[in-house]
Protein backbone atom coordinates (compact mmCIF):
# COMPACT_ATOMS: atom_id res chain seq x y z
CA UNK A 1 0.00 0.00 0.00
CA UNK A 2 1.29 3.49 -0.64
CA UNK A 3 2.31 5.75 1.98
CA UNK A 4 -0.40 8.68 3.02
CA UNK A 5 0.46 12.22 1.91
CA UNK A 6 1.52 14.55 4.41
CA UNK A 7 0.11 18.12 2.99
CA UNK A 8 0.98 21.12 4.46
CA UNK A 9 -0.23 24.72 3.64
CA UNK A 10 1.21 27.85 4.30
CA UNK A 11 1.32 31.36 4.09
CA UNK A 12 1.29 34.68 5.25
CA UNK A 13 -2.03 36.08 7.70
CA UNK A 14 -4.27 37.57 5.60
CA UNK A 15 -4.03 34.74 2.66
CA UNK A 16 -6.91 33.20 3.67
CA UNK A 17 -5.66 29.97 4.57
CA UNK A 18 -7.75 28.74 7.15
CA UNK A 19 -10.76 29.74 4.48
CA UNK A 20 -9.32 27.45 1.89
CA UNK A 21 -8.00 24.70 4.11
CA UNK A 22 -11.59 24.36 5.41
CA UNK A 23 -13.08 24.34 1.96
CA UNK A 24 -10.84 21.68 1.36
CA UNK A 25 -11.89 19.16 3.53
CA UNK A 26 -15.57 19.91 3.32
CA UNK A 27 -14.79 18.93 -0.58
CA UNK A 28 -13.10 15.39 0.88
CA UNK A 29 -13.87 14.88 4.12
CA UNK A 30 -11.02 11.75 4.48
CA UNK A 31 -8.42 13.63 5.64
CA UNK A 32 -6.30 12.68 8.98
CA UNK A 33 -6.62 15.48 11.08
CA UNK A 34 -3.10 16.54 13.01
CA UNK A 35 -3.88 16.98 16.93
CA UNK A 36 -1.87 19.37 18.68
CA UNK A 37 0.73 18.26 21.61
CA UNK A 38 -0.43 21.00 24.78
CA UNK A 39 1.48 21.44 28.15
CA UNK A 40 -1.93 23.37 28.79
CA UNK A 41 -4.30 22.04 31.35
CA UNK A 42 -7.52 19.90 29.58
CA UNK A 43 -10.83 22.16 30.33
CA UNK A 44 -14.00 20.46 31.33
CA UNK A 45 -15.19 17.77 28.22
CA UNK A 46 -12.00 17.94 26.47
CA UNK A 47 -10.17 14.54 26.26
CA UNK A 48 -6.68 13.30 25.66
CA UNK A 49 -5.53 12.21 22.01
CA UNK A 50 -9.51 13.89 20.46
CA UNK A 51 -8.72 18.03 21.37
CA UNK A 52 -5.12 17.79 22.00
CA UNK A 53 -2.70 15.78 23.35
CA UNK A 54 -2.03 16.81 26.84
CA UNK A 55 1.69 16.75 28.01
CA UNK A 56 3.86 17.97 30.95
CA UNK A 57 6.44 20.79 30.39
CA UNK A 58 9.28 18.18 30.67
CA UNK A 59 7.60 15.48 28.50
CA UNK A 60 6.85 18.32 26.13
CA UNK A 61 10.91 19.45 26.18
CA UNK A 62 11.79 15.85 25.70
CA UNK A 63 9.57 15.31 22.42
CA UNK A 64 11.11 18.60 21.81
CA UNK A 65 14.27 17.06 21.86
CA UNK A 66 13.79 14.01 20.33
CA UNK A 67 12.42 15.47 17.06
CA UNK A 68 8.97 14.75 17.77
CA UNK A 69 7.57 18.30 17.40
CA UNK A 70 7.54 19.50 13.93
CA UNK A 71 6.69 23.19 15.02
CA UNK A 72 5.58 24.90 18.53
CA UNK A 73 4.66 27.89 19.53
CA UNK A 74 4.35 29.19 23.02
CA UNK A 75 1.11 31.21 23.61
CA UNK A 76 0.11 32.67 27.49
CA UNK A 77 2.83 30.34 28.92
CA UNK A 78 1.73 27.06 27.08
CA UNK A 79 3.69 25.13 24.47
CA UNK A 80 1.35 23.95 21.78
CA UNK A 81 3.20 21.72 19.07
CA UNK A 82 2.15 19.92 15.95
CA UNK A 83 3.99 16.23 16.78
CA UNK A 84 5.13 13.74 14.45
CA UNK A 85 4.46 10.13 15.86
CA UNK A 86 0.81 10.57 14.67
CA UNK A 87 1.78 11.64 11.55
CA UNK A 88 4.20 8.99 10.65
CA UNK A 89 1.38 6.30 11.78
CA UNK A 90 -1.60 7.82 9.63
CA UNK A 91 0.68 7.95 6.74
CA UNK A 92 1.62 4.29 7.08
CA UNK A 93 -1.95 3.24 7.20
CA UNK A 94 -2.50 4.98 3.80
CA UNK A 95 -4.18 7.74 5.10
CA UNK A 96 -3.50 11.37 3.79
CA UNK A 97 -3.17 14.30 6.46
CA UNK A 98 -3.97 18.27 5.83
CA UNK A 99 -1.59 19.97 7.82
CA UNK A 100 -1.91 23.97 8.58
CA UNK A 101 1.99 25.01 9.59
CA UNK A 102 4.38 28.04 9.26
CA UNK A 103 6.75 27.95 6.83
CA UNK A 104 9.70 27.18 9.12
CA UNK A 105 7.05 24.00 9.69
CA UNK A 106 6.44 23.34 6.86
CA UNK A 107 10.30 22.89 5.84
CA UNK A 108 10.50 20.51 8.84
CA UNK A 109 8.05 18.24 6.94
CA UNK A 110 9.83 18.65 3.91
CA UNK A 111 13.18 17.37 5.45
CA UNK A 112 11.64 14.93 7.56
CA UNK A 113 9.08 12.80 5.27
CA UNK A 114 9.30 12.04 2.02
CA UNK A 115 5.97 11.71 1.57
CA UNK A 116 5.25 15.56 2.43
CA UNK A 117 4.11 17.88 -0.03
CA UNK A 118 4.28 21.63 0.79
CA UNK A 119 2.12 23.97 -0.97
CA UNK A 120 2.53 28.06 0.13
CA UNK A 121 -0.44 29.63 -0.26
CA UNK A 122 0.14 33.28 -1.88
CA UNK A 123 -2.62 36.16 -1.97
CA UNK A 124 -2.82 37.86 -5.07
CA UNK A 125 -1.42 40.84 -4.83
CA UNK A 126 0.28 42.80 -1.62
CA UNK A 127 -2.31 45.59 -2.02
CA UNK A 128 -4.84 42.96 -2.01
CA UNK A 129 -3.66 41.71 1.22
CA UNK A 130 -3.63 44.65 3.05
CA UNK A 131 -6.85 45.13 2.03
CA UNK A 132 -7.77 42.00 3.76
CA UNK A 133 -5.89 42.19 6.84
CA UNK A 134 -7.42 45.97 7.20
CA UNK A 135 -10.59 45.13 6.00
CA UNK A 136 -10.76 42.29 9.02
CA UNK A 137 -11.08 45.18 11.84
CA UNK A 138 -9.91 43.02 14.40
CA UNK A 139 -6.09 44.44 14.73
CA UNK A 140 -4.60 47.72 15.34
CA UNK A 141 -2.70 49.58 12.69
CA UNK A 142 0.62 48.65 14.10
CA UNK A 143 -0.61 45.30 14.24
CA UNK A 144 -1.65 45.09 10.90
CA UNK A 145 2.10 47.01 9.77
CA UNK A 146 3.50 43.61 11.45
CA UNK A 147 1.83 41.44 9.90
CA UNK A 148 2.47 42.67 6.55
CA UNK A 149 6.35 42.78 7.69
CA UNK A 150 5.87 39.39 8.51
CA UNK A 151 4.06 38.60 5.45
CA UNK A 152 6.78 40.16 3.12
CA UNK A 153 9.35 38.36 4.83
CA UNK A 154 7.37 35.25 4.59
CA UNK A 155 7.25 35.01 0.51
CA UNK A 156 10.99 35.31 0.15
CA UNK A 157 10.45 31.42 1.22
CA UNK A 158 8.22 29.98 -1.54
CA UNK A 159 10.69 29.35 -3.80
CA UNK A 160 11.41 26.39 -1.17
CA UNK A 161 7.98 24.98 -1.36
CA UNK A 162 6.72 22.47 -4.21
CA UNK A 163 3.73 24.63 -5.05
CA UNK A 164 2.42 27.68 -5.11
CA UNK A 165 -1.18 28.57 -5.27
CA UNK A 166 -2.62 32.12 -5.70
CA UNK A 167 -5.68 32.65 -3.59
CA UNK A 168 -8.01 34.63 -5.95
CA UNK A 169 -10.87 32.79 -5.15
CA UNK A 170 -11.05 30.39 -2.03
CA UNK A 171 -13.31 27.88 -4.48
CA UNK A 172 -10.57 27.83 -7.26
CA UNK A 173 -7.42 27.67 -4.69
CA UNK A 174 -9.40 24.51 -2.53
CA UNK A 175 -9.68 23.12 -6.25
CA UNK A 176 -6.45 23.77 -6.77
CA UNK A 177 -4.72 21.79 -3.54
CA UNK A 178 -7.30 18.79 -3.92
CA UNK A 179 -5.74 18.49 -7.32
CA UNK A 180 -1.96 19.03 -6.40
CA UNK A 181 -3.03 15.69 -4.06
CA UNK A 182 -4.49 13.88 -6.66
CA UNK A 183 -1.22 14.32 -9.03
CA UNK A 184 1.13 13.70 -6.15
CA UNK A 185 -0.47 10.54 -5.64
CA UNK A 186 -0.24 9.66 -9.78
CA UNK A 187 3.06 10.64 -9.80
CA UNK A 188 5.61 6.99 -10.69
CA UNK A 189 8.22 8.54 -8.20
CA UNK A 190 5.01 7.47 -5.70
CA UNK A 191 3.92 4.34 -7.15
CA UNK A 192 7.41 2.45 -7.30
CA UNK A 193 5.82 -0.80 -5.76
CA UNK A 194 3.12 -0.77 -8.56
CA UNK A 195 5.14 -0.26 -11.28
CA UNK A 196 7.66 -3.16 -9.68
CA UNK A 197 5.10 -5.45 -9.49
CA UNK A 198 3.25 -5.07 -13.10
CA UNK A 199 6.64 -5.31 -13.80
CA UNK A 200 7.25 -8.39 -11.84
CA UNK A 201 4.03 -9.82 -13.65
CA UNK A 202 5.29 -8.72 -17.07
CA UNK A 203 8.54 -10.98 -16.28
CA UNK A 204 6.79 -13.71 -15.28
CA UNK A 205 4.72 -13.52 -18.24
CA UNK A 206 7.68 -14.06 -20.67
CA UNK A 207 9.10 -16.72 -18.71
CA UNK A 208 5.85 -18.46 -19.99
CA UNK B 1 4.16 34.34 -18.73
CA UNK B 2 4.10 30.95 -18.10
CA UNK B 3 5.00 28.56 -21.04
CA UNK B 4 2.31 26.03 -21.82
CA UNK B 5 2.44 22.44 -21.09
CA UNK B 6 3.15 19.85 -23.64
CA UNK B 7 1.24 17.04 -21.71
CA UNK B 8 1.65 13.59 -23.41
CA UNK B 9 0.02 10.81 -22.85
CA UNK B 10 1.29 7.31 -24.04
CA UNK B 11 -0.02 3.81 -23.06
CA UNK B 12 0.05 0.05 -24.69
CA UNK B 13 -2.84 -0.62 -27.10
CA UNK B 14 -6.43 -1.27 -25.55
CA UNK B 15 -5.89 0.72 -22.09
CA UNK B 16 -8.15 3.21 -23.77
CA UNK B 17 -6.08 5.88 -24.41
CA UNK B 18 -8.22 7.15 -27.17
CA UNK B 19 -11.54 7.98 -25.19
CA UNK B 20 -9.53 9.42 -21.90
CA UNK B 21 -7.57 11.83 -24.39
CA UNK B 22 -11.45 12.59 -25.89
CA UNK B 23 -12.88 12.97 -22.35
CA UNK B 24 -10.51 15.34 -21.31
CA UNK B 25 -10.50 17.77 -24.43
CA UNK B 26 -14.67 17.40 -24.13
CA UNK B 27 -14.44 18.30 -20.26
CA UNK B 28 -11.22 21.31 -21.28
CA UNK B 29 -11.85 22.64 -24.74
CA UNK B 30 -8.65 24.88 -24.62
CA UNK B 31 -5.93 22.57 -25.12
CA UNK B 32 -3.77 23.03 -28.54
CA UNK B 33 -3.78 20.43 -30.40
CA UNK B 34 -0.71 18.92 -32.38
CA UNK B 35 -1.38 18.27 -36.39
CA UNK B 36 0.55 15.92 -37.59
CA UNK B 37 3.55 16.33 -40.87
CA UNK B 38 2.70 13.49 -43.78
CA UNK B 39 4.56 12.65 -46.69
CA UNK B 40 1.01 11.57 -48.38
CA UNK B 41 -0.80 13.79 -50.93
CA UNK B 42 -3.55 16.10 -49.75
CA UNK B 43 -7.47 14.57 -50.01
CA UNK B 44 -9.82 17.24 -51.24
CA UNK B 45 -11.17 18.80 -48.78
CA UNK B 46 -7.99 18.50 -46.47
CA UNK B 47 -6.37 21.65 -45.71
CA UNK B 48 -2.46 22.64 -44.81
CA UNK B 49 -1.66 22.85 -41.28
CA UNK B 50 -5.14 22.21 -40.89
CA UNK B 51 -5.56 19.11 -41.55
CA UNK B 52 -2.16 17.88 -41.79
CA UNK B 53 1.08 19.70 -42.82
CA UNK B 54 1.47 18.29 -46.36
CA UNK B 55 5.45 17.53 -46.91
CA UNK B 56 7.53 16.14 -49.68
CA UNK B 57 9.25 12.74 -48.27
CA UNK B 58 12.73 14.98 -48.90
CA UNK B 59 11.27 17.52 -46.69
CA UNK B 60 10.34 15.19 -44.29
CA UNK B 61 13.76 13.64 -44.34
CA UNK B 62 15.34 17.15 -43.67
CA UNK B 63 13.18 17.82 -40.62
CA UNK B 64 13.84 14.55 -39.35
CA UNK B 65 17.63 15.02 -39.54
CA UNK B 66 17.32 18.90 -37.87
CA UNK B 67 15.42 17.00 -34.67
CA UNK B 68 11.94 18.90 -36.00
CA UNK B 69 10.31 15.60 -35.70
CA UNK B 70 9.39 13.75 -32.18
CA UNK B 71 8.21 10.59 -33.55
CA UNK B 72 7.25 9.05 -36.56
CA UNK B 73 5.51 6.07 -38.45
CA UNK B 74 5.09 4.99 -41.82
CA UNK B 75 1.67 3.63 -43.33
CA UNK B 76 1.48 2.21 -46.67
CA UNK B 77 4.68 3.89 -48.11
CA UNK B 78 3.74 7.14 -46.35
CA UNK B 79 5.32 9.08 -43.02
CA UNK B 80 3.51 11.10 -40.30
CA UNK B 81 5.24 12.41 -37.44
CA UNK B 82 4.88 14.72 -35.04
CA UNK B 83 6.56 18.14 -35.76
CA UNK B 84 8.14 19.81 -32.52
CA UNK B 85 7.69 23.51 -34.21
CA UNK B 86 4.82 24.13 -33.84
CA UNK B 87 4.88 22.51 -30.03
CA UNK B 88 7.23 25.11 -29.40
CA UNK B 89 5.54 27.70 -30.61
CA UNK B 90 2.10 26.78 -29.04
CA UNK B 91 3.93 26.63 -25.69
CA UNK B 92 5.54 30.10 -26.10
CA UNK B 93 2.06 31.65 -26.67
CA UNK B 94 1.37 29.63 -23.05
CA UNK B 95 -0.86 27.22 -24.80
CA UNK B 96 -1.34 23.46 -23.01
CA UNK B 97 -1.07 21.04 -25.80
CA UNK B 98 -2.03 17.59 -25.03
CA UNK B 99 -0.49 15.08 -27.11
CA UNK B 100 -1.20 11.07 -27.90
CA UNK B 101 2.38 10.04 -28.25
CA UNK B 102 4.33 6.28 -28.54
CA UNK B 103 6.16 6.16 -25.33
CA UNK B 104 9.51 6.84 -27.45
CA UNK B 105 7.65 9.72 -28.75
CA UNK B 106 6.64 11.01 -24.75
CA UNK B 107 10.51 10.38 -23.95
CA UNK B 108 11.96 12.45 -26.79
CA UNK B 109 9.67 14.92 -25.33
CA UNK B 110 10.78 15.02 -21.88
CA UNK B 111 14.29 15.02 -23.59
CA UNK B 112 13.69 18.20 -25.21
CA UNK B 113 10.86 20.03 -23.60
CA UNK B 114 11.05 20.92 -19.92
CA UNK B 115 7.87 22.29 -19.92
CA UNK B 116 6.82 18.57 -20.53
CA UNK B 117 4.85 16.12 -18.61
CA UNK B 118 4.57 12.49 -19.34
CA UNK B 119 1.40 10.44 -18.30
CA UNK B 120 1.41 6.79 -18.83
CA UNK B 121 -1.89 5.17 -18.51
CA UNK B 122 -2.24 1.59 -17.22
CA UNK B 123 -5.38 -0.82 -17.68
CA UNK B 124 -6.47 -2.22 -14.38
CA UNK B 125 -4.57 -4.86 -15.07
CA UNK B 126 -3.27 -7.49 -17.50
CA UNK B 127 -6.52 -9.56 -17.49
CA UNK B 128 -8.66 -6.39 -18.29
CA UNK B 129 -6.33 -5.47 -20.67
CA UNK B 130 -6.64 -8.79 -22.80
CA UNK B 131 -10.64 -8.50 -22.04
CA UNK B 132 -10.47 -5.36 -23.89
CA UNK B 133 -8.58 -6.34 -26.38
CA UNK B 134 -10.21 -9.37 -27.59
CA UNK B 135 -13.74 -7.37 -26.84
CA UNK B 136 -12.90 -4.89 -29.78
CA UNK B 137 -13.49 -8.02 -32.20
CA UNK B 138 -11.47 -6.41 -34.50
CA UNK B 139 -7.94 -8.54 -34.63
CA UNK B 140 -7.40 -11.48 -34.93
CA UNK B 141 -5.73 -13.61 -32.39
CA UNK B 142 -2.42 -13.58 -33.52
CA UNK B 143 -2.38 -9.67 -33.77
CA UNK B 144 -3.91 -9.98 -30.06
CA UNK B 145 -0.85 -11.66 -28.75
CA UNK B 146 1.20 -9.95 -30.77
CA UNK B 147 -0.63 -6.43 -29.11
CA UNK B 148 0.04 -8.28 -25.81
CA UNK B 149 3.08 -8.82 -26.12
CA UNK B 150 3.81 -4.92 -26.91
CA UNK B 151 2.13 -4.10 -24.20
CA UNK B 152 3.96 -6.58 -21.88
CA UNK B 153 7.26 -4.93 -23.43
CA UNK B 154 5.82 -1.57 -22.89
CA UNK B 155 4.52 -0.94 -19.33
CA UNK B 156 8.39 -1.65 -18.52
CA UNK B 157 8.75 1.97 -19.22
CA UNK B 158 6.20 3.42 -16.76
CA UNK B 159 9.00 4.36 -14.38
CA UNK B 160 10.36 6.64 -16.80
CA UNK B 161 7.35 8.86 -16.97
CA UNK B 162 6.21 11.58 -14.44
CA UNK B 163 2.76 10.40 -13.90
CA UNK B 164 1.08 7.54 -13.85
CA UNK B 165 -2.56 6.71 -14.49
CA UNK B 166 -4.38 3.88 -13.95
CA UNK B 167 -7.59 3.73 -16.47
CA UNK B 168 -10.16 2.07 -14.20
CA UNK B 169 -12.79 4.27 -15.28
CA UNK B 170 -12.48 6.71 -18.22
CA UNK B 171 -14.20 9.84 -16.32
CA UNK B 172 -11.65 9.31 -13.13
CA UNK B 173 -8.86 8.81 -15.30
CA UNK B 174 -9.72 12.04 -17.48
CA UNK B 175 -10.19 13.76 -13.99
CA UNK B 176 -6.28 12.26 -12.90
CA UNK B 177 -5.01 13.61 -16.36
CA UNK B 178 -6.54 17.31 -15.83
CA UNK B 179 -5.86 17.63 -11.69
CA UNK B 180 -2.01 16.71 -13.29
CA UNK B 181 -1.88 19.17 -15.42
CA UNK B 182 -3.60 21.65 -12.56
CA UNK B 183 -0.77 20.46 -10.40
CA UNK B 184 1.89 20.82 -12.71
CA UNK B 185 1.17 24.83 -13.40
CA UNK B 186 1.17 25.21 -9.51
CA UNK B 187 4.91 23.75 -9.33
CA UNK B 188 6.96 26.46 -8.04
CA UNK B 189 9.62 25.31 -10.50
CA UNK B 190 7.08 26.21 -13.12
CA UNK B 191 6.60 29.66 -11.73
CA UNK B 192 10.47 31.10 -11.10
CA UNK B 193 8.67 34.77 -12.91
CA UNK B 194 6.37 34.79 -11.01
CA UNK B 195 7.86 33.92 -7.74
CA UNK B 196 10.67 36.59 -9.04
CA UNK B 197 8.21 39.22 -9.00
CA UNK B 198 6.95 38.64 -5.75
CA UNK B 199 10.32 39.05 -3.88
CA UNK B 200 11.34 41.95 -6.29
CA UNK B 201 8.18 43.24 -5.17
CA UNK B 202 9.23 42.46 -1.41
CA UNK B 203 12.77 44.09 -1.61
CA UNK B 204 11.53 47.39 -3.51
CA UNK B 205 9.02 47.50 -0.40
CA UNK B 206 11.55 47.17 2.08
CA UNK B 207 13.64 50.01 0.77
CA UNK B 208 11.42 52.25 1.70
Amino acid sequence: MSKGLLISVSGPSGTGKGSVLARVKEKDPNFGTSISVTTRAPRENEKDGVDYYFKSKEEFTKMLEEGEIIEYDEFVGNYYGTPTIPLQEMSEEGTDVLLDLTIAGSMALKENFEQSVTIFLLAPSYEELEKRLRGRGTDSDDAIDARLEMARQETNFVKDFDYVVVNDDIETAADKVLAIITAEKCRCARNVDMIEDVIKVNKEMEGN
